[in-house]
């Protein structure tokens, strides 16, 4: 085999992106030079950030380009290798292209230790969605005993590990998310206290009045919108709110509306800390070993949901958008 | 005389309150027993937070209660003392009935010196208001030299003196107010680097970028709405907002929409802290040092809006929400 797949962004997305934003484009597989290694693509991770780098606005990330290969986070095997370090079958995890296999200079991609942890797992729960919600909760939210935090896409691949975090620190937790199914994972297998499906629920602020008798003090969000808003008024004083993500917003156009919320930071002194996991990239080396040691001594769960097929990056992509996944969303691409 | 006059809240208003929600009552002087002071008003303060007070809703003050004397910030003088420390003649500022005369415990009024400052600048520059500014500012918005500072309701009580504060840590600030009076006051007596006019300029989003041009890394809010609404786009990465204020929020009736804020607060990674002056009653020694300090050393300059005559108090207090004061707004009702 000497060609292989690469997806472009084809067309910058107005509102929901569909699969005409997307482009397969067949090419050679190309040779490693010195110090460089070639890598066979393993696992794609897709993540709702992605869709506000496909916007051609300013933002913490640069924007995709049009016409060039996506890239993303991808867990790979060396194939062949010009390099000093990394050798034939080293798995690798790295910034890289959606395609099937990619060249890096072997400074470009890390070394995972497939005996440790699953691979895939360094894309998902020891990798930037897992130190997402380390950082987000530990510290921005920094739950104490006995508090009460909320967290809604519970069920995503940020939002189970924050949540479990936060019992970890004694704290009670809520989750809110969009199926039985995973209302039925945080509780049963997550160990949170309680998880309210928003979108079968009548009253979504009176079920979290319910669930919070003692009112809400860390909010982790990562969804925004109404569902935040169900949140806000029961916020107690000195409530803290690691803004994490706003999903429900990403695909809007024209105006994403709701009621000011200004009032209630001011009644009840809240803290919102908008983040993205790259501001502690100081400290990965401590969260990825506390998040290591919590899953070792079988603390902290997690879910994935792996797709199989190159050709399915896409629809995986989209699919994060209806709330398809539980956990990590991830494509495998080749086998180990 | 041994009558005197005091107001009571006679109905909660609905929207923004009119003089029906005031009752004036004629009642006598009450006797001072022993440990207890008998104080003249001289000076009343109205503040936008007590529009809060007069809902009948959970906040960090309790309401006003229907029926009774409406309380606030008050600079007396005291006619006649039964307490052991302080004896007539000696001025204190205290949490007082919105009444001619007032007794009190020695132990609910603090007495105040008017050879080191002006008795009204206790109510403004040197006491709520101004450790207000001074909290916010130095705790939550923490300007470093040459970063860019804009204050919303720039020429209000609290307003002026934050901005100040910025100048003083070495920030380009810029205010924003609602007359041509105030934006003259805010550049050429309180040095502001510039001042615009929310209500007479076309386009504030444009008016503050090109006021702005590296960015905006905090902003003192003190109204919300679409003033700070103007704002938000241009925050700069790990901006810092203290939440002081929403004043154009507290009239409202119905819903106060919008747009929603937190991508916004993501992709700037943002710091949004409500607070109150009372949440730093702890180091309010060490504030009104700093500002007793600036004022001394001419560093500080500050204005009052002073109306006369106890019977004006509740238009006063209107006046604050059609923007009429410029600096602290106060009440005189007795002669020093």
């Amino acid at each position: 085999m000497t060609t292989m797949q690469q997806i472009m962004l084809a067309k910058r997305p107005i509102g929901t992106p569909t699969k005409e934003n997307f482009r397969f484009v067949e090419t050679t597989i190309p040779e490693p030079k010195d110090g460089e290694v070639l890598i066979q693509t393993l696992y794609v991770s897709v993540d709702p950030y992605m869709r506000g780098r496909m916007e051609d606005v300013k933002s913490y990330v640069e924007p995709f380009k049009l016409n060039e290969v996506l890239t993303g986070g991808i867990v790979g095997k060396i194939t062949r290798s010009k390099g000093d370090h990394l050798s034939e079958g080293d798995y690798v995890i790295g910034n890289l292209a959606w395609q099937e296999y990619s060249i890096a200079k072997e400074s470009q991609v890390r070394k995972i230790d497939a005996n440790l942890a699953p691979i895939s797992s360094y894309l998902g729960v020891l990798g930037m969605p897992g130190l997402t919600a380390y950082f987000g909760m530990t510290e921005i939210g920094d739950p104490k005993e006995n508090e009460t935090v909320v967290v809604s896409g519970a069920a995503g691949a940020v939002g189970m590990i924050a949540g479990q975090i936060a019992k970890l620190k004694g704290a009670k937790v809520v989750g809110i998310a969009g199926s039985d199914e995973k209302i039925d994972y945080l509780k049963n297998k997550a160990g949170f206290d309680m998880a309210i499906n928003y979108k079968t629920t009548d009253n979504i602020h009176q079920a979290l009045k319910d669930a919070c008798p003692d009112g809400v003090d860390v909010y982790f969000d990562n969804v925004g919108g109404t569902v935040s808003e169900a949140v806000y008024p029961l916020l107690n004083t000195f409530a803290r709110i690691p803004q994490c993500g706003a999903i429900s917003s990403y695909n809007k156009t024209g105006d994403d509306i709701g009621p000011r919320i200004h009032t209630y930071l001011i009644k009840s002194r809240v803290r919102i800390q908008g983040f993205i996991v790259g501001d502690y990239a100081d400290q990965f080396q401590e969260g990825a070993r506390e998040l290591g040691k919590w899953l070792q001594e079988g603390k902290l769960t997690y879910e994935e949901t792996i797709n199989d097929g190159f050709e399915n990056i896409p629809d995986s992509f989209l699919g994060l958008f209806a709330g398809n996944n539980i956990g990590k969303q991830l494509i495998r691409v080749g086998e180990e």
